[in-house]
């Protein structure tokens, strides 16, 4: 739909950013705001489930890409590429939690 | 480095997916928890700004990495494509800032 | 245990002072740091009910504190005295939240 | 203005319960739903302070107050009275934070 081959995060890093630039916005990204944004993103999302399960999915959808949206904006303030961070931090994440120990339980890893 | 080729976004949803079954932590990633999560591994990021702005950029690196893990977490449950749902919520968005009302200002389109 | 007579809040709001002036931290308490930390406690306190309902009971209490004990301090800094500020916003909850509208369920008042 | 005497909490908390009660909101008041509304509403009060820090005093006193009243519900919940709560986690403040190690730094104790 939106994209014909592969890379279809590099062009939608493109259009987050042009959409910021021509507002003139990235005055207001600094990375303190940006977080307290993905903060509240994260929290209008969680609205979704304050007193139930019964959850809109279409409202879900839309604060999900919200909270996703800022967090694109700020990978790109901080230079990094987002899917190679994710991927850094699996890294680290596949040493916190061994599959032996943390098979079936929600244990935190300090809790081993 | 992660990916030689073009689709880097699918080949990190199936580690994240792969990491997820490992594990056997579906039954915990009702849409509920995840929303749950995104909102706790959001406010860890916004734990680095704090008192100051003076931040420590690896950390700030990982917690937006544990953010955007859990969002993918929740796109997969939703079953929807993140990258389209991100597309889907910017078409909406440019209605809701036009460039000439938004342009150089922080305003919510509830105030303009 | 801690007072006998009845300004019980009183006391406590000088013991909060108390303490932070004790440790010269009114440097960092600007109105947006306390908003941040109160942020910053209140998902400590979600972060008890993550996975599942079953919670520590002295946990969820502590976390509680720290909410609290942080809006007392922001109470102090805007100059307010937190009961009757929590009285001013009953007076209009109880004009958006009608018995015979709300009685029984859980919507919003602008979903009545 | 709301209170002649010296025992403003409890007739606040008596307040509190008796809108819960008329409008029959126990059942949805779980603790753990009682604790994401603490989160909901202290980023609400966070929202004030996402791009700058020129807040509506107004505005945030009642995010505050909202903040508090839900705060002033789970106490009820778990059966604690919620000033007694605050001292005694204050006890324990005490001795994490010793004047002489956290006076005019905003550092953890895990830090020290």
């Amino acid at each position: 739909m939106y994209s014909k081959e592969g890379n279809k995060m590099e062009e939608l890093i493109e259009r987050v950013k042009k959409f910021r630039d021509d507002r003139e916005w990235t005055q207001f990204h600094s990375p303190e705001n940006l977080a307290k944004s993905i903060v509240i993103e994260s929290v209008e999302l969680l609205e979704n489930f304050q007193w139930n399960n019964k959850y809109d999915k279409e409202k879900v959808e839309e604060e999900l890409a919200d909270v996703m949206n800022y967090c694109l904006l700020l990978a790109d303030k901080l230079e990094i590429d987002p899917i190679e961070n994710i991927h850094r931090k699996i890294d680290k994440n596949e040493k916190k939690y061994p599959i032996e120990k943390s098979k079936g339980n929600s244990k935190k890893y300090t809790e081993f």
